[in-house]
């Protein structure tokens, strides 16, 4: 029962901020900033308000809130991406799942949107631009993509994931070492005494895409062989697809760097059907440490993405820069995790 | 670029309704009717006007539009199940496909929300009562949810996804028939020879795991066997878990009708484990024909509930109900698909 609302219930004794605050044990101050997004306001302060609103029933009045601030209580989850890459990458749901409790912790609505195609664009755009969110977490965002480049001229408050390619300089980003990351799986491989090391990366107008390539290209140095490099969109049919074409042009490679688990989910699949064993015959890694790399037959060597920080970063950024406080790039760091297929 | 914001780009020439009108050979008001939900306009017309549209450029002016109507331009498609359903259950996804599809004709904006735990239900009500919808797309409710009628009394037009339980007879709904889709899938069984047949249902507070399960028990008549029933949540986990039960329980099951897909490819697993081949040992059979049943090992003979028809039916009736017209329950047929499974 929704007792905050004004329609259509009688009033009650409802705990105010003041109850919170005495439950606390900190100032009324200090429990509103913890409800406006939990700003300045220490870690321990701001566990013993979060107790003490469970504690005292205590409830935001938003509606209240919202007409006061002009202000919907709500971000944008917004994918850039075909709609059925939602279901089928799993790191997407992983970035959900973060940023909606990060959202949920400061009683926000996260508000997903899928543009997926030029229309949907130009609807999201003006949805957002009408204020019907408070900022937009732009997911997976490619260069040739100009939805980064009209929210950010209407002064839509926006953070992305990963550094978008082109001149956009101004974004608050988070994002992982791409060329740090790619670079140690692919010292990993070399150290495990593979030296015809193909890649199967990401599209170019993708940093996922573009950097990893990069690293990949750096760290082999004088091994690197321009004939092993495939690019292709993040899915499992493109990495079958793309390790078929590697097999038949250079049958003596022994790995492969993919730059996504999903593409290495469909590349290790391709190179069974062509009769080649994963690990024993050819060493297939992944990229992302997404939900199937650890349940995978064999289970994927990967390079985890720290997809909880990512998101709630990208929450925590966003609110910021709603409220005017300046915020810079922020690069989180990836972690080699050893399994079985490489 | 977005040449109808207001903001930022000098104005330039843009086709109007009336050059549609022109091109598509039709009055200017059925451009209109057409751009603002396509009601009381023939096939035909709405054809070549979304053509005319394609053909002129023409991109309604939404803005301006929101601002007239006092509208989002937007539904929410309102999802009362834990997150990570939205993922595992591709139910959700060919829902929301039907719906984004529905809704990107119409130039409206789709907008998916989650309310998987009660903070994120009150938030999300006060997300939608604020208007930033202009109607709420209800999926999967349960009857414990109480998020259904506070829509309701909070005036927000609202469809439903199957039949809600409770006193909810003014709300339209669009439904299969749960009850007669269950008696043919349990015919099915039967005139296969099988006898001892167990029933894997829904939890009893939703629709489709109640009526599945009336409508097995009243076809199966004196067959019916109380101790064959098991009922859980729709994951493949529970319909393992239950299969294992049952097979502890009743060795001699010949058939188990399994409620959901997802739930069969469970039960499948876990007689596999126990040794028993499907369908050899023991046919199991689904319902919903989601993306999973053609793609499974041994493929699913299953129910196909009709899912593109669901969610433009329930699409255009909330359109409707916004606009004020009365709108009625619809039951859709469901489709007895026979694969490999049973």
């Amino acid at each position: 029962m929704d007792e905050s609302s004004p329609i259509g219930h009688a009033p009650q004794r409802r705990p105010t901020i003041r109850d919170v605050a005495a439950a606390a044990g900190v100032s009324r101050g200090t429990v509103s900033r913890v409800i406006n997004g939990g700003h300045w306001v220490s870690p321990d302060a701001r566990t013993a308000v979060d107790a003490a609103i469970a504690r005292t029933g205590y409830t935001t009045n938003h509606h209240a809130r919202s007409l006061a601030t002009g202000r919907s209580d709500s971000l944008a989850f917004l994918l850039t991406e075909p709609q059925h890459l939602l279901f089928s990458d799993p790191t997407f749901a992983l970035l959900l799942r973060g940023a909606t409790q990060a959202l949920a912790e400061r009683s926000m609505t996260l508000v997903l949107l899928v543009a997926d195609t030029e229309s949907a664009q130009a609807n999201i755009e003006h949805y957002v631009r009408a204020g019907h969110v408070d900022g937009v977490l732009l997911i997976s965002s490619h260069e040739s993509n100009t939805l980064l480049t009209s929210l950010v001229d209407a002064g839509v408050p926006t953070v992305c994931s990963g550094i978008p390619l082109g001149d956009h300089a101004f974004v608050p980003t988070v994002s992982v070492d791409e060329d740090g990351s790619a670079r140690m799986m692919t010292r990993y491989l070399l150290d495990r005494g593979h030296r015809r090391i193909a890649v199967i990366t990401g599209p170019d107008d993708t940093p996922g895409g573009r950097f990893r390539l990069e690293g990949f290209r750096a760290e082999m140095g004088e091994l690197f062989d321009p004939d092993l490099v495939e690019q292709d969109t993040y899915d499992s049919d493109a990495g079958a697809a793309a390790m078929t074409r590697l097999l038949e042009r250079a049958p003596d490679i022994d790995a492969v760097f993919a730059a996504s688990d999903v593409m290495a989910v469909g590349a290790i699949a391709a190179a069974r059907k062509l009769g080649r064993r994963v690990p024993q015959d050819i060493a297939v890694a992944g990229f992302d440490d997404s939900g199937l790399a650890a349940t995978h037959d064999p289970p994927l060597t990967t390079m985890r993405q720290p997809w909880p920080e990512i998101s709630s970063k990208m929450v925590e950024m966003l609110l910021d820069v709603i409220r005017g406080i300046p915020r810079e790039a922020v690069v989180l760091p990836t972690t080699l995790v050893v399994r079985e297929s490489a």
